[in-house]
C-alpha cells in the first residue's frame, strides 16, 4: 500500500518558517537556514562530495517520493486565484521532478513544469488530493511536502502513516509552527538519523 | 571545568508540561505522559529489567550531575515565600539526592532532606546560583533541573553549556513551551540516543 508521509524541515523550538514571511522571503526571517543541512549535502549539490547521513535522507526525499500534495501558500503564496502565469514559488525547474497536487478552491488546468514536476490544482479537499496522489506515486510513497497548514490538516484527519522530522539546530523564535491544532496523534519513532548538522526522526503516525 | 548542563523531557511540539497546571497536576494536563520512558526504565524502578538506551541517559543523570538548579515553581509553586513546613513538591525522599539551588525572591535557611537532598535558597541571581552550584557540584555537572523559565534565563545569558531535549513522541498542544524567549543560542547536535519510547539529543551550546 502506499505510504503517505511528511519529510519536513523545524527548528528546535518547532518553526517550518521564521517571522514575517512575505512574497521576497517565503520562508521568513531566518527560515533559510532551516534547510541548510540539505543543500549541504554533496547529494544536493551533485559535487561528488562525501556523503553523510544526510545524504541518505535526501536520496529517501528525491528517490522514495512519487507524489507529493502541498499547500496553495506553498506552492504559489495568497488564498489564489493566481495569474495563468505564475507557476509558483519553486522556479523554473521545481526540485520535485514528480506530479505536486496543490489544494486550492480555485480550479486550474495542469501546469507542466521542466525537469517533470507537473502542478494538478485539487479544489475538493484532502482526501481527493490524496487518493489522486496515491494514483499518481505508483509504488513509491506520497509526501505531503507543506505548508504547516497542510500537514496539520493530514495529521487531524488520521491521514499520514509517517512523520519525518529533520531538527535543525537552530531556534527561530516566532514564525509558523508545525505542531499546532493537530489533537493528540499517537506517535511512535521508528528511525533516528543523526549527523552534525541535522537530526532526522521519523514517526509512525498511529 | 564544571559543566553546566539541562536534561529536560519535552513533547514533540515543545512543552515541557501541558495546560491547567495546579497544585494538585504541577505537569498539567497529560504532563505526566512526558516522562513515561523515564520511570519505565528498570534503572529508575530498580527492578533489574533489562536495560535500554535510555538507562545510560537516565545514569548519567542520576550519577553525573553533582548540584541540580531549580526555579521557585518547581521547588514549590507559587512565588514564595512559602510557610517552613512546605518542603516542595518532591516529596520526603526528592529524586535529586545532591544539593538543589532554588532561585527565589526570599530567604530561607536550607532543608536537608532524607536521602542526600538539601535545598539551598539562593536569592541574589542565577549567576550566584550557579557558582555555587558549581562550588558544591565537584568533578560532576551543574544541571539546571528546570523548570521552563529557569532554562530560558540560563540560555539567554549564555551560561549552559548543553542541552539534552529527551523528546517524548506524544503532543500536549499547549501548556509551558521550553525553547521560548531565548534569542538566538547556537546550537550544535553533539549526541543522539534514540530508543522506541523517546529520542535523546544533546546540543552543545555556542
Amino acid at each position: 500500500m502506499t505510504k503517505t508521509t511528511c519529510h519536513i524541515t523545524v527548528s528546535v523550538d518547532g518553526f517550518v518558517a521564521g517571522p514575517n514571511q512575505s512574497p521576497e522571503n517565503p520562508l521568513g526571517e531566518g527560515g533559510e537556514d532551516l534547510h541548510q543541512w540539505m543543500v549541504e549535502t554533496s547529494t544536493w549539490r551533485k559535487d561528488g562530495g562525501e556523503r553523510t547521513p544526510d545524504d541518505d535522507m535526501v536520496d529517501e526525499i528525491l528517490g522514495g517520493i512519487g507524489a507529493f500534495i502541498m499547500g496553495r501558500n506553498m506552492f504559489g503564496g495568497g488564498p489564489g486565484p493566481w495569474e495563468e502565469s505564475w507557476t509558483g514559488w519553486w522556479g523554473e525547474d521545481p526540485p520535485y521532478h514528480a506530479p505536486v497536487f496543490v489544494l486550492t478552491h480555485y480550479p486550474r488546468e495542469p501546469v507542466k513544469m521542466p525537469g517533470g514536476t507537473t502542478y494538478h490544482f485539487v479544489t475538493d479537499g484532502i482526501e481527493s488530493a490524496l487518493s489522486q496522489a496515491k494514483a499518481a506515486a505508483g509504488d513509491k510513497m506520497v509526501a505531503i511536502a507543506g505548508g504547516a497548514q497542510a500537514v496539520q490538516q493530514y495529521l487531524r484527519a488520521g491521514l499520514l502513516d509517517e512523520l519525518t522530522l529533520h531538527i535543525s539546530p537552530i531556534c527561530l523564535g516566532s514564525g509558523e509552527r508545525l505542531l499546532e491544532n493537530v489533537g493528540n496523534p499517537v506517535l511512535e519513532p521508528i528511525r533516528v538519523i543523526a549527523s552534525p548538522k541535522v537530526t532526522h526522526v521519523t514517526y509512525r503516525v498511529g
